[in-house]
């Protein structure tokens, strides 16, 4: 079975770290263990660019025929002046909502090797290993009525809706549960349940869905406290399961406890197996075409993807323990890197995990 | 001049840290240097039990005469099966709206003393010293319509609204630009403007203020981005001014940074020179009742409410200097004690304050 796999490099360090990441697939495919179809398309700026929105109908069209989609990242200062509709990002939220992609795992590992590189206290962060289950394509990121409107006194005031209905909250807690089983079985779910009813009703539901898994450990922390808990104790969290904006906000400072955000992937899945899969750093405009991006977190999005979206849990791991054992070895491009490491540029990792694999 | 002082208590350890900051208040009544009107009145868990409100009438109506507020902190886990608007927390929320409290000062102070507190490592939080200014009053905290609908499909579905009006953004940016240029005269902005259309406003109209401000380098961060920079580089914010729900989130983050909140005050500002001055610890009910609570948060928020409501600077510093004293004299409560130094309960560091007066 060939499985369609669709490439959306984007913008900034997007081609140069998407490359290397299909040289890891290449391997597979080499050896014969695999076979993929690779289409190419446009997301964020380059396709602003090249075709006028930051998610054209022709990558609209492939991607919803994709088994599976590998991001490089969106974004870049010369697109700022752009109106919002058009602005890279919206390429991002439109893909989202479009393939239904309401599941988004975000790992925030701490790599053994790369312990010094976190802001926090080694014995506060070693051995750090973290998924947060962000909700995706609901919350306040998507819900109406929001804009803009004039008020009857002449002032203009802004408004959004944070919503949730109840099979939103279901599917996602779901998730959150179903990963808690496959890793320490605790779940920690985050709202702000004492202010806010669209967090009373996530609550109601994720306990209703607990009830379905008592083998978890369920608890509940208000976002205040969990952004707390993040740099206080990161370690006492196995699962987190949040709405859009908390996961956004949350899942950001977890990674960057780590120090080294070029090392982690994420994975937005639907309700099929069709996900994308994605760096969590960003598009990095400044060091953009100087070869010396850190290509890891695309190889290890690749590993997510076969695992998750391509059933393949075994070449995964094959790719995991191969950026595990270039980690040992001492090579590090720049943002990872200490004295006494060897520098190597974006291909040359990417063969160095090739080479490991 | 007397200045009417009403005095919240409140719940769990809030009496016993309360009364070690009115000691130090007696202090300058008894030099003469300062002539205040204590009143007492119930708010919180405390206020339910035995008056059947949160926020009852009585508080409500020696709030609305008082030249400031001094608050404990409010919550039990005794109240949890209350219903909603019952709890504890809803007093708090009502207090605020109540005086119109709509900027919250929360200083991110690193004491020298007790740097090794903090999980993160030394030479990125030494010398730590930010200012968070969040929105009280507005945004999804209080937004309009809110509740749990029942919808076409039988469904049920939480929402919330996030808004802000022209106005209301105004007044927090200024009060931002004001505390900047008292400070370092930077203001970072922190919003989602790249999502929320209610952000798009918000940082249309600061940027709009800031236009009389010249002299404050303003900056702009999303809310993700901010989430991060508290954990990889904090020292780079002086003042930071964000909504009601951003600023609950960050400023917990960014006081967990100091490793001891048990340092840190308050404050709530209205349009008058009223305000409420609180620690932002809460109401530690494991440890209420034993005399060991940290009372220097409390008794920094007298120090906030000596310059913020009654004008008296000079006092302010009087105590913030004579908690250094203390705290260089190696004298400290449970929560911030490491080997070596004297351990000592909440009345007698609020009496060893006292003597370093
Ligand atoms: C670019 C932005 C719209 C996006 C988000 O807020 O979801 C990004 O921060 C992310 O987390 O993927
Ligand atoms: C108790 C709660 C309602 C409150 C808030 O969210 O504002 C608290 O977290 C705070 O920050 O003062």
């Amino acid at each position: 079975m060939t499985h369609k796999i669709l490439v959306l490099p984007g913008d900034g360090i997007g081609p140069e770290i998407v490359a290397e990441a299909v040289k890891v697939l290449n391997v597979f495919t080499a050896e014969g263990n695999l076979s993929v179809e690779l289409e190419y398309a446009n997301i964020g700026g380059i396709a602003y660019d090249k075709e006028g929105q930051p998610y054209p109908d022709s990558t609209r069209a492939l991607a919803q025929k994709a088994d599976a989609i590998l991001l490089g990242a969106v974004g870049g200062p010369q697109y700022d002046a752009l109106d919002r509709p058009l602005r890279p990002e919206r390429g991002l939220l439109a893909i989202r909502a479009d393939l239904g992609l309401f599941a988004n795992l975000r790992p925030a590992i701490l790599y053994e090797e790369l312990a010094s590189a976190s802001t926090l206290k080694p014995e506060v962060v070693a051995g750090l290993d973290i998924m947060i289950v962000r909700e995706l394509t609901g919350g306040i990121y998507f819900g109406q009525p929001r804009g803009i409107r004039v008020l009857e006194n002449g002032e203009r005031q802004g408004f959004n809706s944070a919503t949730y209905t109840e099979s939103e909250i279901e599917r996602i807690a779901r998730v959150g549960f179903e990963t808690a089983m496959k890793r320490n079985k605790r779940l920690c779910s985050v709202d702000k349940a004492n202010v806010l009813e669209v967090c009373e009703l996530w609550r109601e539901i994720v306990e209703k869905v607990g009830k379905e898994y008592p083998e978890v450990e369920l608890s509940h922390m208000y976002v205040d406290n969990a952004a707390m808990q993040l740099v206080r104790a990161p370690k006492q969290f196995d699962v987190i399961v949040t709405s859009n904006l908390f996961g956004d906000v949350l899942s950001d400072a977890a990674a960057m406890l780590t120090g080294s955000i070029g090392m982690l992937p994420s994975a937005s899945l639907n309700s099929s197996a069709c996900g994308l899969y994605e760096p969590i750093h960003g598009s990095a405009p400044d060091i953009a075409g100087k070869g010396i991006a850190n290509p890891l977190a695309t190889i290890l999005s690749v590993a997510m993807l076969l695992r998750y979206s391509l059933n393949r849990p075994e070449l995964a791991e094959r790719i995991e323990r191969a950026v595990k054992t270039v980690l040992a070895s001492g090579v590090r491009t720049g943002d990872i890197y200490t004295e006494g490491d060897r520098k190597v540029g974006t291909a040359e990792m990417g063969d160095a995990v090739v080479a490991a694999l």
